[in-house]
């Protein structure tokens, strides 16, 4: 039986109700098929802050560094808003994924059919919608030097950040998306503002060269990215991957996150470069709804986003594609079923709790 | 009778044919209500590089700064893709935004009733929709230095661009957003990323500080821009005035011109600084769609967003109250009338051409 190490860090505000409905999970894979799953938790964020001053100890990013892959829950809460900018809650998961050099972001967005209609849009542009957007995580203006605040005197202050992209990082995000096109309808979106930034140019000119060198039985094409924007909006399902910088696709994320209807569904997966030699990756699985401090406590989160981003782990790090086939299938069972959390309630469904609807899962799993 | 100087620069793709309706409301001003405009036209984007090789010339930017409206079509196209960086179109926009000092970009997205149906998000989402992005124009990563692509060698380039905020631009523009929301509903929300960019932390805290001391009857929301991008699809009707910075000003200013549905019904106006003595202002007024290759030539673009944004050039730069509401209800009532372009027709309407539709404006006005 192998062994796999997984590092919990359920961080703020819904954090730890969605991770609990994982945890019973795991214990079920170990208890009943032998996954031989080893938990460890940590702190991250608010919660590590106040126990020690920092968004994540050193040891804690010792064991993330360490452990086959790192589950992670959500940071912050108006509570932390005025801790120092370093110690801020948000600098914990930034640190994550600069050490662990994730520099790949998956995040799906899909649209569950049982909740086609929650939509803001109308249900013939979303229902079916699958894509994917592949989001580089480890560069840009996230991390470009220099970023400070500057006193120029007389009252005035600069802000200044900056965005930096390296041919190499541009090449490896892009081999990812071309990559995970290829599992899926082989066509990738890659967006930029070319015409108004020169990282921008690159960024076009390696997704180019990166396709014709070895990916060219693969679609591309470009997008600016305020189109892109626009064009999620409009028809969604136009796409399937989409690959984009830090900053673009945290914007193209959310936005296309959201038009799902099911923001507390989604879950994403960070990755880092397979070692050459054993093939496995540096991992951290987060879903992509925040740390919602306005409902934490009352056991009335979604767990699913939390739920299905476990998921991808099994996917991901583990190869247990059979295991991930069956929980996202839980999953849409259970939906169909009529289990809804407060945040996808509609009409003559039942709403249960966060710990119900994690019960719910693990039935069905 | 006052004499009006406006300069019209067309541009590329549809921006001409748009131009031409505006061309025929202005004739009808000055004949019938001695309205006194007088124009002059230059080249711009493409057709400006065509001519002389580059994306405006020294004597139309000189124009430009002593008319007393600039009335702006569409810029680029596939045609002119590999021109050299400092001469693609899009450099004649920035330069006119750069030197005429125009700071504030005012971007309504209002959704006009008779269109409600053609958005792509449920009627009740969008219908009576009417928000205000104020987006900062003339700062940020757009003009931020360096702004280059090192070689590195061994294959390796470096992409960089730089993102400024000195405190006097927020401050302006904030002042801007904040005065507009006293003729609205008094609600501003301001969208940066103060969690992972300085110059976020510093427009955060310079927003507050501007609405503390000047304006603190208006209604002040923070909220992070990918959150934002979020809440624009999620419900924009929370929204009343956003204001933001550049990049995220054009990428949040898209996406909610897409959730109107008629992106090619959409003004802007671009404003400079109010003259301390005269109080007249520099100011470019443009479409927020694009110059639309694929159907430019054909006579079948919608000109109804150039239209609109002479409606707001007679708002704003003439102070024409009368006439800019005059000329909008001329839209509307064409549009109730069931005149549709191509892009916006749907069953039972009737579809027209450009012409016929700047036609339909004219005799309604
Ligand atoms: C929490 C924050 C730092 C983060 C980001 O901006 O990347 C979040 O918005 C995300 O998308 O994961
Ligand atoms: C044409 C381009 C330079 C421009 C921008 O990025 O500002 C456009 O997208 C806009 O929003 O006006």
């Amino acid at each position: 039986m192998a062994s796999r190490k997984l590092l919990l860090l359920p961080g703020d505000g819904i954090g730890p109700e969605a991770m609990a409905e994982v945890t019973k999970l795991i214990t079920v894979m170990n208890a009943e098929f032998g996954a031989g799953f080893e938990t460890e938790a940590g702190l991250v964020g608010g919660a590590a802050y106040d126990a020690h001053g920092e968004a994540i100890s050193d040891a804690d990013m010792e064991r993330a560094l360490s452990a086959d892959a790192v589950l992670f829950g959500a940071v912050g809460g108006p509570k932390w808003d005025d801790v120092p900018y370093e110690v801020r809650p948000e600098a914990g998961l930034l640190r994550l994924r600069k050490e662990m050099e994730l520099f790949a972001n998956l995040r799906p967005a899909i649209c569950y059919p049982a909740l086609a209609e929650s939509s803001s849009l109308r249900k013939d542009v979303v229902e079916g919608l699958d894509i994917l957007i592949v989001r580089e995580l480890t560069g840009g203006v996230y991390f470009g030097e220099p970023k400070e605040i500057i006193d120029l005197g007389n009252g005035q202050k600069r802000g200044i950040d900056t965005q930096v992209y390296d041919t190499f990082e541009i090449e490896r995000i892009s081999g990812v998306a071309f990559e995970l096109a290829r599992t899926r309808q082989s066509k990738v979106c890659s967006m930029e503002k070319h015409n108004v930034m020169k990282s921008g140019v690159l960024w076009k000119e390696v997704v180019a060269e990166t396709h014709k060198a070895k990916y060219s039985d693969v679609e591309l094409t470009h997008m600016l990215a305020d189109a892109g924007g626009m064009q999620l909006v409009r028809w969604p399902k136009q796409f399937d991957v989409i690959v984009t910088d830090n900053l673009f696709g945290d914007m193209l994320s959310d936005v296309a996150a959201m038009l799902t209807g099911s923001l507390g569904m989604l879950p994403s997966a960070s990755l880092g470069a397979p070692d050459p030699k054993t093939g496995s990756r540096k991992a951290l699985y987060e879903p992509v709804h925040g740390s919602a401090p306005d409902i934490a406590g009352k056991g009335i989160a979604n767990p699913i986003a939390m739920i299905a981003s476990f998921a991808m782990c099994l996917r991901y790090s583990f190869n247990m594609v059979a295991e991930a086939d069956r929980l996202e299938k839980a999953i849409s069972d259970v939906l169909d079923e009529g289990y809804r959390t407060g945040d996808i309630m509609s009409e003559g469904m039942r709403e249960v709790s966060t710990s119900a609807m994690g019960d719910a899962v693990v039935e069905k799993f």
